[in-house]
């Protein structure tokens, strides 16, 4: 009655109502580089972020977010962005991102290379002013302009909102708030719009909430999610994804960037955790999760964590 | 936008489609004194144990159960049952329930007042075997006469199936291997069915599997899952519980139950982060979260451990 040859997977032979509209594949965006590295204490040299990003392009990733191009003085994790990328090897199908803040870091993220751009605003007024120094539709008109660069040099564009469910200083952030958000993203040109449960503090409900909301205005085709696991919700959340239909989802290997002062907290979820969850339901991922799982433990090793 | 005065709470003005059917309240039955402790390394003497049970009450738990009347050359964890339950003082509301393996058991339990007993069986022939020393019609069989002697007595009944969705030995557990053994404690009157995910293996998709097969063929009132956090996958199972209606959850207090010997293991879900998970939700249990973490904390430092 059990199937011995597929260990403890639940995959059963058909899949339940509950799944009828996930996808038969999932698409995970590492951000372990750029997100996972820039919340660590210690600071990597280029050469063994590049070792991290190729490794991780080994374990079967297809989009790796290698760096950002913010400046090193606000966050010297990131120093040496475009070592990183003039460093990385072009392999055929895998597409490295670098996270711009504004047209300088654009201009940085060409000059070094780069093919795929990142950008980012917030749902949350508070947070983007206290965050990024500019109202929503300050950082919005940013990023038009980024956008309309980018786009003449033909470079992939997608675009981040933080703050999409919860924010630390406006509290629950309802799916009103988020519309105008990214509606400012597809006006920009960006068709790519990944929702940031920052802080993880979302709960499936909010999750699946938004999701009705933005697949009743916009339809649901382009939008990922970017989950953190703080209060171990992000499997929860993800499985909201699934249910929805939702097919990219960004994690960091080895849940990287959690609160480097506090030993244990959890950053974003786990690559790993999340390729062990689709795969287990029979959602291919295509990454080997054993080989993220080394990946991690290198540069853990690097930043000499535990 | 926010809603300050409810924090991070998600819970928004209205449910999404994805909760149509959870319900508006849960109801946690707590094991932690009992499927906890019995897999911790020490053995705690009954008047912690008392402590532990009484605080539980005190956090708002309606059920609780207290102690498992095996034999103490078995599991020494829990010896001295009858003491447990002598010493605890009775409360208008709460429900202390002793775990049976067979007449011997039930009658030492009632020996010492237990008024609502819980007897367990497996959905798989290999673990119950390996485990039990019976078949499970075996099994069954024993079940039915326990629960002949403790209707007489007019007490309560719940049945635990383990097992229910992967096994050690079998693999993947599918439906109508569990559907016999669901008839059976039917059969024997107990209409209280707990589906154990004994390993914390499960999958969402199985979980939803099985209870869409319960449901087509029994309905879901009565049955309650039964969730481990081994692969952290517990909230995402207890998410597809509330999607398909289930009211009634197991979970310990601190997690308690994991592998003594591997720090960080985790056991059955643990209570207090079950409890946040369902509140966030609006999903009301009754239950104060920050109570049960001090009852944790305390039999954590009793058991000598972190």
């Amino acid at each position: 009655m059990g199937a011995e040859d597929e260990g403890l997977s639940s995959q059963g032979p058909e899949r339940p109502k509950l799944l009828a509209a996930a996808p038969a594949a999932a698409r995970i965006v590492e951000v372990g580089p750029r997100d996972g590295l820039q919340n660590e204490a210690t600071t990597l040299p280029a050469a063994a972020r590049i070792a991290f990003v190729e490794a991780l392009a080994d374990a079967g990733l297809s989009h790796v977010e290698a760096a950002s191009f913010v400046s090193p003085k606000r966050v010297p994790q990131m120093e040496g962005a475009e070592e990183v990328f003039r460093g990385l090897r072009e392999r055929e199908g895998v597409t490295y991102t670098a996270l711009v803040p504004n047209e300088t870091g654009l201009e940085r993220a060409l000059g070094a290379g780069a093919r795929s751009i990142a950008v980012f605003t917030a749902a949350s007024e508070s947070f983007n002013r206290k965050n990024l120094g500019q109202s929503i539709p300050e950082s919005l008109e940013t990023i038009r302009k980024v956008a309309d660069r980018a786009r003449r040099e033909g470079v992939a564009l997608r675009g981040y909102i933080s703050m999409a469910f919860v924010c630390p200083f406006e509290g629950r952030i309802d799916p009103p708030a988020v519309m105008p958000v990214i509606s400012g993203l597809r006006d920009a040109g960006i068709a790519g719009i990944s929702l940031g449960d920052t802080l993880g503090a979302a709960y499936p409900d909010g999750v699946s909430r938004l999701l009705e909301a933005i697949g009743e205005r916009f339809g649901l085709e382009g939008f990922a999610l970017h989950l953190h696991d703080t209060y171990r919700r992000a499997l929860a959340n993800a499985l909201t994804g699934l249910i929805h239909g939702i097919e990219e989802y960004d994690a960091s290997a080895g849940g990287l960037g959690g609160c480097p002062f506090a030993p244990g907290a959890r950053g974003n979820v786990a690559t790993e955790e999340l390729v062990d969850f689709f795969e287990g339901m029979g959602i291919t991922t295509g990454v080997d999760a054993g080989k993220v799982r080394e990946a991690a433990e290198a540069v853990r090793e690097a930043l000499g964590g535990s």
